[in-house]
């Protein structure tokens, strides 16, 4: 950090998976912070959540609570946010939202710090955090469209349970268990909590992540589909997703297809994501080297691998792209959202 | 079967998962057997195995194993099968070889009999099966393509470990176990036997089936490629697949885009699902009624639901295509091929 001033900082949601991975990033990264104020609903207030060795109260979150706060990362569901994030601004904090609830408001940036940093300069007081499986890809597809073009995007996507939150994790575990016990399993929330029908992850595969859209997408696709296009600034870019839940606790993989719109190979590909800003490249098939989401999770960076050229389409190429869904994916990329606000000036 | 002659089986690999399938599939489709003669590697050779009540005592294949055999399943692997297809078919057998060792030669019929039957009738004594994930995939897009044609498919799958024998659904119940025993994991099989390197499994994604070829793509993705081309019968189409591991026991899914030369709807496209054979559509979004590997397993048909357009191509459609990899991607469809040959006198 360039900045030697220190922030006052709110986390909304601070017991949940995200506000846990919030906590840990911004002490690993050395957050330039002046106080931290954990808030809640109702029933998390009260909790006590260590940080940087203190523990801290959670108290229950109020428009009040955002009074004198600097940043405010919210991630405690889309409603919370559309309650709370307005209160916040009105008392001059700068929310980072975590849901989707603002992503596709037209005054609201929506940002990746790798791809469109510059989308924060003109923010209103809401930034909106991208969804998980946008972020990764649009990471990795950045640098290639900036070189090369982009015209098309076909995206199939393996994502694990923490993507749901603590509770899926935990019904992954349970069924998984009771499945190598021979026990019955009794399916209770995927693929959607409050929907009508549930049913097992364990050594399963389930091809609805969030409720179905009238067009016979899911909104998770949808959100997919529409993020990528806002953040890669391009309305025109065709993008399709085939969203997918299977049963790993964490990371999101992805089998991504690209149409560019000049002549690249693929070693020009490798050599601009080897350069690119947050990425790993991890592409050799000699040495069976490409990432996996067991390798890819508790770490910050987007893996890429399985570059390939398309047989038949001289513009067309594959890749798998993988990153832990909770950091890149979530926490980590708000935090950088937060320091690239601090570095430009720009709070 | 419209014809009353039984006839005298060899199974080659017969205690193998595939194997054992194919005899259950035998014994619950009531294939009209004179004899049945079991055959294996000399390792499992003397073994017993249970077919209709009876006690057959598992010999060890030879060239002389197929004198007087009218049709011999093939199952124990591709240097196996080129070690005694000719052999057999020298002797008088036809052959129905679930290996890839003949898939893409010229005068070897490979055959899904929704799909290409009539390809049977000039067979020279092999045919071949193809490759599981090849099967339910043309299984589906067959009926599509002849009244709306086929120009491109995109396809990544999700596919079991079965896919890998009988030691990689051992080793992800082992790795499994383990991981949620908080238990250090070896892996020890999974990508590929006999190669470097090994990943687990278990709560994680291999994008690497079979070897790498080198373009690039692994041997399943070429597999998938060429031999969707050959059963098609449209050595142009143009065919892309990412072939991916996943920890499931049974069953292979796949996301799978296509472009049709026609204009059509989604409900155009699933009333000729609807009709098809070896076609259960499962597509209700309304309902949540979508196909999964853990429903399919068991199951002799092809599954398929999630059909919806592309939202920026005009002839593209998406669809997710289930079945188990063991029946329709194996023992079943080998068992199809020889009732087919029995049905049109072509044996």
């Amino acid at each position: 950090m360039s900045n030697t001033k220190n922030y006052k900082l709110a986390i909304l949601g601070a017991t949940g998976a995200v506000g846990q991975k919030i906590l840990a990033t911004l002490d690993s990264r050395d957050f330039p912070i002046k106080h931290i104020k954990l808030l809640s609903s109702p029933r998390s207030a009260g909790k006590e959540v260590k940080f940087k060795g203190e523990t801290i109260i959670v108290e229950e979150a109020t428009p009040e609570s955002f009074e004198d706060v600097d940043i405010a990362f919210f991630s405690a569901g889309g409603s919370v946010s559309k309650q709370l994030a307005k209160e916040a601004v009105k008392r001059g904090a700068v929310v980072v939202d975590n849901t989707s609830a603002f992503r596709m408001d037209q005054d609201v940036p929506l940002v990746v710090p790798e791809v469109n940093a510059s989308a924060l300069k003109d923010h209103q007081g809401i930034i909106a955090n991208p969804n998980c499986s946008t972020i990764q890809m649009v990471t990795a597809l950045k640098p290639i469209k900036e070189k090369y073009g982009l015209k098309r995007v076909i995206v199939s996507t393996y994502q694990s349970v923490s993507g749901a939150g603590a509770q899926a994790v935990e019904e992954l575990r349970k069924q998984s268990e009771a499945y190598l016990n021979g026990e019955e399993i009794t399916p209770e929330l995927l693929p959607v909590k409050g929907e009508s029908n549930h049913y097992p992850i364990a050594f399963n595969a389930l091809p609805q992540i969030d409720v179905f859209d009238e067009n016979g997408y899911t909104f998770e696709e949808m959100k997919m589909i529409n993020e990528t296009r806002k953040i890669l600034n391009n309305a025109d870019l065709s993008v399709a997703a085939t969203c997918v839940r299977v049963p790993f606790f964490t990371s999101h993989a992805e089998s991504v297809y690209i149409e560019v719109e000049k002549d690249a190979s693929v070693l020009d590909i490798q050599a601009r994501l080897k350069e690119a800003p947050g990425i790993i490249l991890k592409d050799n098939p000699a040495t069976q080297d490409y990432p996996t989401p067991l390798d890819a999770s508790g770490k910050p960076d987007v893996f890429v691998g399985r570059i390939r050229k398309d047989l038949d389409h001289e513009f067309g190429f594959h890749m798998w792209i993988v990153s832990d869904n909770l950091l890149k994916g979530a926490a980590l990329n708000s935090v950088q959202i937060a320091e690239s606000m601090i570095e430009n000036d720009w709070l």
